[in-house]
């Protein structure tokens, strides 16, 4: 089943008596290899300096970069010296031409930052590998183009990768078939390679894409589908046993399977040389691996998925961050046939220059001009299309012609009725550069499409509040402590007629003093009471883990500049607003300086607060408390703030503006 | 292809001279018809009646109604008296043991509604059917469970009802379980039938749900294809040429197809009994039919698929609204057959309730308790799991098992990686009755799953606009007119660094006197300004459609109370608050009395105005116009909540809360 050895076999191998003995099964594995030493070697610490990462961010995913270790071997074995992967070059990581590479399960990020390190990109330097994960690096926990030259784009929720590569391999299709001509026909002819795992396929976004990938015969697609039977919740067994090969032959893709990798790279090389040779069709390589290859006791298992593999483990595994002096001259020379490639390409593109002037100034114009100036003026890189809305969305570009199989210079796209990887697709276009690309649907499916839309990896989901909040119909309850918690189960089982989202903080929360679960079901309360008599000094809504900071800020208030402060509670502005007015005046007087706190867009809050500590942007990747400090979610920032609050409206002679002094239409409601 | 004919037709078999001659070929196909004549002339009449209620609401789809009139027709045909069909109940729509049926492609409703009322229930009379898509009719545009009798989920969202239907298949393999016992077998058995199309099966939310349906062998589950080869853009070769046939055997699903019906019912009947023989497996039944069949020109063609056919195309085809005395008959026998297994089924339920007392108390508390009323009470009927993410999610419920094709009393789902199927089958579930449905995974993705947790029917984004104008890093643009439209374009092009989503109005929308391109490119300006000297009395902002509308009132406002109006649009939000604070202000004074005027949820306006008229439920089907006067869009109530929030604030002495008072806290932004 496994072809390869970590360095503790390797070692026993090559010095007995080894540290650490290897089992019966895992000796005759060894024996049966038959790559180079050199090739086992250039794998094992692509494993090993993932592994490494998890353990000193402690945290992120050690299993699957293990696992696909050998693909990413293969991937960056330049075909430009004679290897079977991709040509790119750290000396320009926009290279038009570059072969893409897009981790469809992102969470596996370590081994891609291994391969660009090891393939001389800066933002991973051997000291940005040390950083994984942490505030300000630019090797966050989920890939991010914005982030870190020579990631495409923006992986992690599955299923987008692999969608966004539809859209690189529709590009580069497109601009090939406009822009290279017979004299040269390499301008353009750049590959898309893609690591997916389990879940990118079970997402319906892939089976949308990729149906569309085989109705339009995108040869130039090549996906490794890291068939490990493992996601987080055990064995694929429990949610997941269709026929993966025969679903996307149905979908006119051609599907290859290397069964045993144990005996050496040969068979995997060979796919993906049989992917290269097809150009009609795009090809899947379905890689039977183990999760966590190469850790003694979590190989194999969902354990080493998410969680780092424990000192122990890593211990038997290798020494820490250590890349050979024979494993880096092999990536090194990887890396200059890449550089290679670019300048050959580069000449190239000078003589192309020289013979077809207007197609070169237009391919550069296509690629660099960030901004146009007028909308009337020409883009013929404006490509796209409808999910089967063409005519409704009125999006037919007038003589654009379809892009399909055998009329790639076309620019208009049929998506099809696939809202979701229309999305994804259109932003792997965009990330191919040289095209504009745009979609069209009803509003309503931008409910369908939201996954892709937003473009941003995992665990961010800073706008999902207010989005579930703003439907009609749906009770989104955040609770603080378990008190809440119990309210929020509460509210769902007796909420029989709609829908309820209980949402949670990942991180632990201490019971508050004063919570309530019989309060907490009126959606708002006062958690804590400012002291003395009359109106507060200044009230603070926040919700779930927020509840507690601003607790800690309100003390702090009152004791070092005897600022009455409330701290409100509102785990659910749904209820909170059907309850009545006097309730609602009791709990938010509305005419008090008053703060909203919630990591969360501050959208939706000034109808309850005249100032906002929420999170305007997207997130960042470090570990929990640095991000709480760092987006000013502090105590001490909270604090400070509402002090500037309740000073703003000091400085103005104390005419706080009444936010409940508003009438309130009756909007139609039958 | 066709087995069918349509009225004419059949006169001119009966009795020649028809009032229109049949061409050769259709002749050719009469002849060759084998089903008895009482058959054809059913099929006919539902066709006839669908056509009839489209034309006449001059709004709607009637070409796949009259494509799956023979499906409907067979599924209508009582199991009870012989037929194939499914065993239901006007008497009781709400019986817990009737088979489900799901018109997956809502749009077709019109069929749905045609076999209600045959079978007699009451919400589909016909002066409901010829109030097919009138505003507080029973029978709106696409199906909605809250409103019609005999519809089990709304559907319209193109994948949401198979999907649900999954859930139902669930439910019911998991109560038949847990509740049927050796002596009383059938007390939940009932199936779940699904009419849908193409663009059901394209949206990957099926593919989710129906590899998951493969998986866990859910035999009483069949869905009848309506393969068409048309969608709205033309060809379903334009966008859909997988092999559908391939991927459903690879979900583990059986196929049945069902090539030529032009010859009778027989083989869609015999598919129909082999998929009820098959216990283990979901079916599929593809089935190639011709959109708009019956129609004399428009057959076939995408043009009968969203649009009246035409009085012409309509006059050619048959009576208005008839129903002949036979095949009302015939439909009356059926839905008799119907009452009778209901009845049988309550006789069987009572003796079961005397032998088994603990498990129908149970059953019935589990259909009929709408309210419960501690958290903590036993409840078996609360079902679901997860997206793969059990253990992040905390929502393994101790000893209840999994649910697996050989352990349906299990009430533990495995999703897989499949969110928008989850939350899809979990309100079929939910649907079916019985169960308490729960699901969960990160609030990231909630994003992929928003389609389905809306649960309402097409057209109704009400939410939409602040889902997106909520998300960091869009822009969001609804502009009023072409100006305005242009700007969008500008905005678009120029926005290289982020996604812009334009969002029009379907309606005709009349160039504004004082819109202008470049105003509207800083999201947001004065339309109107007040007439003379000073602030003005009143600011109204609308975006869209509702910018006219407000010019409107405001001219009103002026000569009939002298109150000097001013009108904003603000097509982006986003871009307008990234202008000077003094432009803001000089646009928006913020201390006089300013209501916001959107088509749309008012979350969100609280930061700009005192007063929202806005959407605080989901849309209703109706004439346009109509609804924008129900919804209080017309300029008239415009007018009128303009002067209310005018004299409210005058009452209170003039002292409007000032918006623009607030301090901005700079939240991170790195």
């Amino acid at each position: 089943m496994t072809y390869s050895v970590n360095k503790v076999q390797k070692k026993k191998m090559e010095e007995p008596p080894a540290k650490r003995a290897c089992t019966d099964h895992q000796t005759a594995q060894l024996k049966a290899y038959k790559g180079t030493p050199l090739e086992l070697k250039c794998v094992n610490t692509i494993r090993a300096l993932a592994a490494d990462m998890v353990q000193k961010a402690n945290s992120g995913h050690p299993g699957a970069p293990m696992g696909c270790a050998p693909m990413a071997h293969l991937l960056w074995s330049s075909a430009a010296s004679g290897g079977t992967g991709r040509n790119h070059s750290a000396k320009n990581p926009n290279w038009w031409n570059r072969d893409r590479f897009v981790l469809s399960n992102g969470h596996a990020c370590a081994l891609q930052y291994v391969m660009l390190h090891l393939s001389g990109y800066e933002d991973c330097s051997m000291d940005q590998l040390k950083a994984f994960r942490q505030v300000g690096s630019s090797t966050p926990g989920h890939p991010e183009n914005f982030c870190t030259d020579g990631v495409e784009v923006c992986t992690g929720p599955l299923g987008q990768g692999i969608s966004n590569a539809v859209g690189m391999a529709i590009a580069a299709k497109h601009l090939g078939a406009t822009y290279n001509t017979t004299d040269f026909p390499n301008i353009i002819n750049s590959r898309t390679y893609v690591i997916c795992g389990d879940g990118c396929l079970q997402e319906g976004i892939s089976g949308e894409a990729c149906s569309l990938a085989g109705h339009l015969g995108l040869g130039d697609l090549i996906v490794l589908y890291d068939d490990n039977h493992i996601t987080i919740d055990g064995d694929t067994d429990l949610a997941f046993t269709e026929d993966v090969k025969m679903r996307y032959e149905s979908y006119g893709w051609q599907v290859l399977v290397v069964d045993d990798v144990a005996n050496g790279l040969d068979d995997l090389r060979a796919a993906i040389d049989e992917g290269k040779k097809c150009t009609d069709k795009p090809t899947l390589i379905k890689i039977r691996t183990e999760i966590g290859f190469g850790s003694p006791s979590k190989q194999g298992s969902a354990s080493s998925h998410g969680a780092p593999l424990g000192v122990p483990e890593i211990e038997a595994t290798k020494e820490d961050f250590l890349v050979d002096e024979d494993v880096a001259a092999y990536f090194k020379e990887q890396a200059d046939a890449g550089d290679q490639a670019l300048a050959a390409w580069d000449a190239d593109f000078a003589k192309y220059k020289e013979a077809h002037p207007d197609k070169a100034n237009e391919l550069e114009r296509r690629f660099n001009e960030a901004c146009i100036n007028a909308v009337a003026k020409k883009m013929p890189e404006l490509m796209g299309g409808s999910a089967d809305l063409t005519g409704s969305n009125c999006c037919q570009i007038k003589g654009a012609g379809d892009f399909q199989k055998d009329t790639p210079e076309g620019s208009t796209l049929r998506f099809g009725v696939r809202e979701h990887a229309m999305a994804a697709i259109c932003n792997g276009m965009f990330a191919y550069g040289g095209l504009r690309p745009f979609c069209a649907t009803f509003l309503q499916f931008a409910g369908y499409a939201l996954g892709a839309m937003r473009r941003r990896p995992h665990h961010q989901p800073v706008e999902m509040l207010e989005s579930l909040r703003s439907m009609p119909n749906m009770c989104v309850v955040r609770a603080a402590d378990a008190n809440e918690m119990a309210a929020a189960y509460q509210i769902a089982i007796n909420n029989v007629h709609t829908p309820t989202v209980i949402c949670c903080t990942r991180g632990t929360v201490a019971p508050l003093e004063h919570s309530s679960r019989d309060k907490a079901m009126k959606g708002a309360y006062a958690v804590i009471e400012e002291e003395g008599e009359g109106a507060p000094d200044l009230v603070m809504i926040a919700t779930g883990s927020e509840v507690w900071r601003c607790v800690d800020a309100a003390k702090a208030l009152q004791s070092n500049h005897s600022i009455r402060t409330r701290v409100v509670s509102m785990p659910c502005q749904e209820l909170f607003l059907e309850q009545s007015e006097e309730y609602r005046r009791s709990v938010l007087p509305g005419n008090v300086p008053t703060m909203s706190v919630e990591a969360s867009a501050e959208h939706g809050w000034h109808r309850f607060s005249h100032a906002q500590i929420g999170v305007a942007r997207f997130g960042m990747s470090g570990p929990l408390e640095q991000l709480f400090q760092k987006y000013g979610f502090g105590a001490e920032n909270i604090a400070s703030k509402g002090k500037e609050l309740v000073d703003f409206y000091k400085n103005l002679g104390g005419n706080v503006p009444d936010l409940n002094c508003r009438p309130t239409f009756v909007n139609f409601q039958a």
